[in-house]
């Protein structure tokens, strides 16, 4: 058994100011990863689920970047208001929110058209 | 298909001195991260391949803690020499470090005979 049923990174990666890459750190990922917590302490989730800081995850154009293990979910774009659907949804109903995915053709590519 | 073939989570995190439980960043993890990246670029592993900075991955008394995901698999206790049976054996082979792994009724309990 692994030790969480669901374990979910949130990237805190904060760039200097004027650095090619944009950082997730700094859009919000602070309010965003206390809502998570919140939310899934809320829903009784427990030790069976891990809210936890990231570095970069280096999926920095669709930023802000979260990735929920095992089942390996990227989501991108997140913002703090996301929260409940990530915990309700995913976490708790077993269901990711589609909304939020990164398609698999745009994850860990030089070449994804949303990259300038 | 998922953005990494593995996804591997070196925990950094640093308490201040003093601080109940231990700090994995405190214990080498800068060392083992940079051993890491280092190794897996020279098995050629590329993009497969991500070293991922943590925060708190919560299984603090068995640090310097990594996990490897999508197989969670958890490793404790591990140094900067470690890094080259984890990239060679785990990464490139496919076959888990036994030696390093924290046994699954030590991993996300209170219990562990392991915790003081």
């Amino acid at each position: 058994m692994p030790a969480f049923e669901h374990h979910v990174f949130v990237c805190h990666n904060t760039r200097p100011e004027g650095a090619p890459r944009r950082s997730c750190g700094s859009q919000g990922t602070t309010d965003l990863h206390a809502q998570l917590q919140k939310l899934a302490k809320d829903a009784g989730l427990g030790e069976t689920v891990r809210i936890n800081k990231a570095g970069c995850l280096n999926q920095c154009e669709h930023g802000p970047m979260v990735v929920v293990y095992p089942e390996a979910v990227w989501y991108g774009n997140v913002q703090p208001a996301d929260a409940v659907a990530i915990v309700q949804e995913h976490l708790v109903g077993g269901r990711p929110v589609e909304r939020l995915r990164v398609a698999d053709e745009c994850l860990n590519t030089k070449t994804c058209p949303h990259r300038s």
